[in-house]
C-alpha cells in the first residue's frame, strides 16, 4: 500500500478508464454519495464507471443516483470509497479482495488493503475528502454531485451535529449551497433525519416503553425481545440504528440496547453521549468497536445478561 | 420606525450607556444566545447592561450566561433582539411597550415598533444578524460569545437542517468553529437537540401511540386528551414542540396535534413538510402562523374536530 495525496488522487483519476467503484455493504448516505458523485466526475473526462454495491441502494437515495442506463463491461481499475475493510464489500470480498487499485477514505481505522490508498482522518465524511479531490480536478459540478457531497457530509455528521463535524464541513455545504440554490437541502434533510417508516415508529415506541433506567439515570437499558418485537409487527431490521434513543434521556452517559436474535441469544448495542469508552467495555465480553458506539454479544436470561452489562458499565462510569 | 444598516449598528451599539437588552418570553436559544452575547459584546466597550425576559432561562442554556453578578441600574437605552411583536415581551410589555431604542431581528413580520430597526429577513436566526453587526464592530470574541451565537443560529435551524439554513449560517458556524477550536460543539447539539426529560420522553411516546392517519398517509392526527396526560403523568409543557412529530412518517404533508385544555376544548398545531401553507388553513379556523407553522382552537367533541380539520386539511393537498 503507498500512501497519495489529494493531488495525485486527483491526477490519478483524470487518466482512468472503465473504472468499477466499490462501496460498502449496507450502503449509507457517505458511500452512497462518493460512488455516485465519482461516477459522475469520471463521465466528465469521458471515463467510463459502475458503481458497485452488495446490497441494493435503499430507495430513500435514489435521488441520487444517475438516471442513464448501466453499462455492462469489464473493469480496467477497481476503485473504492468509504471503504475501512475489504470485508465490508460483503458478497463482493471474493471477486474484488486484494485487487482494488485506489481507496479514497476517512476512517482512522482503514486496513490499507488498496493498492493506494488517499485517507484524511480529519474528514467528516468520504464526501469531504472527495471534495477536495474534485476541487483538485477543477471539476465543474453539476446538481447530482453537488446533492451527492451534501448528502454525504450531512449524513455523515448527523447533519453537522457530532464531534466530528469540523470547519470544513461546514465551508463546503456552504459552497455547495451557493453554488446550488436551488437544490431543497431542507428536503434532503427531511428525508435523511426526520422521515420514518411506520415499522420504525413502531419500533421507536417499543424501545421507549421498554426503557430501564440504572446507576441514578446515567445508564438506560432497552430490550427489543422477541415476543415484543412480534406483537408490534416489527423485525430486527426495524430496530436498527436505534440505539441512540437511549441516549435520549437526560443525564444518561451509555445507553444498551438488547436484541433478542434467537431465545436467550442477545445482541447487544452501547452508545456513549460523553467520555466513557463502550468499546472498552464491549471488549470484555468478546465484541469491540469505537469508543462511543460498540457492540457484543450474549447469552444467558434476561436477568443475568442485564447484571453482567450493568455491573460492568457501572466499573467504567 | 427608522431601518438601520448593521454599520450604522455597530456605531449605535458602541456608543451606548446602561442598557437593558429584552429577549422575548418562552426564550429560546436563538434571542438567548442573542441577549447574553451582546451583554459580553458591550463589556468590551466599559457598557454595562442586563438581560431582560418575562419568563426564567430555561437551565439548559445556563452554560451561555455570564457568572457575573447582576447590576441593578435605571436604562438609558432599550434594545430588543429577536422580538418580532411587543406582544412577545409578555409581562415586561406595559412597561416596555414604546420605549424599544433599537431592535436587531430576522422575523420578516417584525411589526417595526422600535424607533430604530436592523432587520435582516434572509437570516436564518437573529445571532447570525448579531455576527455581522459584532464583526462590523471589531470585537474580538470570547467563548462565550462563540458560544452565544452558535447554539443561536444551530437552535433556529434544527442544526443546520432548515429551510432558512443559508450558506452564511454555514459559514459563521466555521469561523467559529476555527476561532474556538476546544468548544464542546457536539456537547451542546446534544443538549439542545436530543436530551429529554423523562416526562418529555413520555409525552413523545403519548404521541406516537395516538398517531392517526388520513388521506392515504398524507394527513397525521395526534391526540392529547386530558386523560391520556394524567394517565401518563404529563402535563401541557411537556407536549409543547412536539408538533413536528406528527411528520415523522414517510409521506406525510401535514402533521396536525390535538392538545385538550379543557374537556372539549382543544389547542391545535399544524406543520407543513412540503408545499401546504397550514397557515391558510389555519385562519380558517380564526388561528393563523407560518406557512409551514400554524395553530387554532377549536371546541366540540372528539369527532367534530377532527372532522372539520382533516376535511380542511384534504382541500388543501
Amino acid at each position: 500500500m503507498t500512501p497519495i495525496s489529494i493531488a495525485d488522487t486527483a491526477e490519478y483519476l483524470k487518466n482512468l478508464r472503465d473504472v468499477y467503484i466499490l462501496i460498502h455493504r449496507s450502503p449509507d448516505g457517505d458511500c452512497i454519495g462518493s460512488g455516485y458523485s465519482l461516477q459522475a466526475v469520471l463521465k466528465q473526462y469521458g471515463i467510463r464507471s459502475r458503481v458497485l454495491c452488495a446490497d441494493p441502494i435503499p430507495p430513500r437515495f435514489g435521488f441520487l443516483l444517475s438516471d442513464e442506463e448501466e453499462e455492462q463491461f469489464e473493469p480496467q481499475t477497481i476503485v473504492a470509497v468509504d471503504v475501512a475493510d475489504e470485508k465490508l464489500f460483503g458478497s463482493l470480498e471474493e471477486r474484488f479482495a486484494g485487487k482494488v487499485d485506489l481507496c479514497i477514505d476517512h476512517h482512522i481505522s482503514n486496513l490499507g488493503y488498496a493498492k493506494r490508498l488517499l485517507l484524511e482522518g480529519d474528514s467528516a465524511a468520504a464526501c469531504e475528502v472527495l471534495y477536495k479531490v474534485y476541487r483538485a480536478m477543477g471539476v465543474k459540478f453539476n446538481r447530482q454531485i453537488a446533492m451527492c457531497l451534501y448528502t454525504g457530509m450531512a449524513t455523515d455528521t448527523g447533519c453537522f451535529k457530532f464531534s466530528n463535524t469540523n470547519p470544513d464541513t461546514h465551508i463546503f455545504a456552504a459552497e455547495i449551497m451557493r453554488e446550488f440554490p436551488d437544490i431543497r437541502y431542507d428536503l434532503i434533510n427531511r428525508e435523511m433525519f426526520d422521515v420514518k417508516s411506520r415499522s420504525r415508529l413502531r419500533a421507536e415506541n417499543i424501545m421507549l416503553n421498554n426503557m430501564e433506567y440504572y446507576a441514578d439515570g446515567r445508564i438506560t437499558v432497552v430490550w427489543a425481545t422477541l415476543d415484543v418485537c412480534h406483537e408490534n409487527g416489527v423485525d430486527e431490521k426495524d430496530m436498527e440504528g436505534l440505539t441512540s434513543l437511549g441516549l435520549q434521556p437526560e443525564g444518561v452517559e451509555v445507553g444498551i440496547t438488547v436484541r433478542e436474535r434467537e431465545p436467550g441469544e442477545y445482541k447487544i448495542s452501547m452508545r456513549s453521549s460523553h467520555d466513557v469508552n463502550v468499546s472498552a467495555i464491549c471488549k470484555q465480553f468478546g465484541g469491540g468497536g469505537h469508543i462511543k458506539a460498540a457492540g457484543c454479544q450474549l447469552t444467558g436470561t434476561r436477568d443475568e445478561v442485564r447484571k453482567q452489562l450493568v455491573a460492568a458499565v457501572e466499573a467504567a462510569l
